[in-house]
């Protein structure tokens, strides 16, 4: 194919567009009207794949608007370009999914964190919903695991009125984060701004450590056959990735080691305001980008783009390149 | 963040790896039976967003499995280097979407393409479900647009026992598709492996067209308000693209100008053995690769991963990227 060929079929092209233009003056618009449809309603929020013999759903919360001036650790025209490269920049908020992860093994119903409720507003808070719509009630969950103790993924163990959202797990928190975001003394030394964040985690988890279906762990406890939890500290103190194994598969829940996918897999080195920690969070980022990106481990982010499920490849310059999954069917298990 | 640090980190992470399977070994592992689940059943194959004051929904078909073979145009090991980077290769079929699109206007309901029935198999078939699973009957569609007249597209109008499956529908087919694959002289001159292919096409028109209900279009006819058909020949002789506006906002429907993302987006010169005329279909992809990079157009392709909607960003080397769209929440209109 020579170039004037192509030069041609773009001309070619281009004067077929303002043709059309034209002709369109003269169409006929009298058709009837459209039957009432069922309005502007999006497909449910969750997605299914295998792992081995395991079945994972992602379930959507919703998702937060946030402003791109809350990522540092780059130079702004790096950030920006970036941001361009997806269709995403300053000039309106980043969209940001907040994702919670189902993983059916053969003797668990494990939820991988539960959302946001209401505590940020009326964007958030499906993740029940979602996981109905997916043919699963609350009460058969009996395994809730938390990355870690921010209100986007704590704020869901309670129901509207305060009670336990899913009254048959066992929740388990890294004791790391349960020390620092328990803690009164960590609430009254912190600023002013992060201190509503202490209350919410502490009357997230209240009715279940009144109950006794509290478990703090401590790093390389053994939680349930096949989960292994990897301490990701940074984004705070006691931030936890999960990493689900069955046959030859992995997947590794890692909660908030992403924030926005267009900056941070070609950047790692580009951190959030949210990451208390920032060069640890940093560091852990790079280390969990290689390790999932060597061992082809599938990936479950809290804030990837829903349903957030993928694989890791190499980028140029030491970064990374996010490969969402694809749709497609999944088969009954014999 | 020095290389220390960040070695450390990665030096403890696996460390953490390999504590915790050993830890596994004295895992309790005696929880009772899970409650029987849904199985794994996936999420609707529809997909919603707004274009101006339109409503786009995307429907799944299904897929094929192709063989990378049929890939050509470029040297194997860049090919292959390609499927890599999106986790497919040699080894495997390519999972390939087959995705039709359903346009609301003002005035009109109009289908891009209408998958393929079960002329194929098993594994396709699925779009009058997910457009029902939508919201929407088929005796709603008032105009059926066809990119071309293959059976993974044309098939569709027909219901299992070949009655009209859109009987409120006017089908616009592209004239120079019509020419050749309803023509019996084409049919007899053509390979005895491609026979098969005129007869689905024929049969699949036949019922509108006796009942006045098929429409064959020359380039650059109106057809529709907000709707420009675009000749994107190569594919097919006929093969069309269409050109959906509202307010400041477009979408092109595309059809088949790409089989497989991971290839051809990076590398335009990459053609599929489907292309009747690879020379020509090189240069309609490169020239609407082009347009809809350079005025930021959404694209719909019917073998994009579903749901198939996204932008096209500006790769190197000539090449392009697709950016998939973001899942989200779709508002009622007021």
């Amino acid at each position: 194919m020579t170039n004037h060929a192509i030069n041609t079929t773009g001309a070619r092209l281009r004067r077929w567009i303002a043709l059309a233009a034209l002709a369109l003056g003269s169409a006929a618009a009298s058709h009837g009207a459209v039957p009432e449809a069922p309005a502007a309603v999006q497909v449910p929020g969750y997605f299914r794949m295998h792992l081995g013999s395991f079945d994972v759903t992602a379930l959507y919360d919703g998702h937060v608007d946030l402003d791109a001036a809350l990522l540092g650790g780059a130079a702004r025209p790096t950030i920006d370009a970036a941001l361009a490269g997806a269709f995403q920049g300053r000039a309106m908020p980043l969209q940001t999914a907040v994702n919670g992860y189902l993983v059916r093994t053969g003797t668990h119903l494990i939820l991988v964190d539960t959302g946001t409720a209401k505590l940020f507003g009326d964007h958030l808070g499906f993740l029940l919903k979602n996981l109905q719509a997916a043919g699963h009630a609350p009460a058969d969950i009996d395994t809730v695991l938390l990355t870690h103790l921010h209100p986007d993924h704590a704020g869901g163990l309670l129901t509207a009125d305060g009670r336990m959202a899913f009254p048959n797990a066992q929740v388990f928190v890294p004791k790391a984060d349960a020390d620092y975001w328990l803690s009164r003394a960590a609430a009254a030394a912190a600023p002013q701004d992060k201190q509503a964040l202490f209350g919410m985690a502490r009357d997230a988890v209240a009715p279940y450590l009144a109950a006794g279906r509290l478990t703090l762990f401590a790093p390389g406890a053994a939680l349930r056959e096949g989960v292994r939890a990897l301490p990701a500290p940074g984004h705070t103190p006691g931030h936890t990735a999960y990493l689900f194994s069955s046959a030859t598969q992995r997947l590794l829940v890692w909660g908030d080691i992403v924030h926005n996918a267009a900056v941070q897999f070609p950047h790692p080195e580009v951190s959030i305001e949210f990451d208390a920690d920032q060069a640890r969070a940093i560091a852990t980022r790079r280390a969990l980008l290689g390790e999932a990106a060597s061992n082809r481990w599938w990936v479950a982010g809290a804030h990837l783009p829903f349903p957030g499920l993928g694989r890791i490849g190499s980028g140029s310059d030491g970064g990374y390149r996010w490969v969402p999954v694809e749709y497609g069917p999944v088969h009954e298990r014999p």
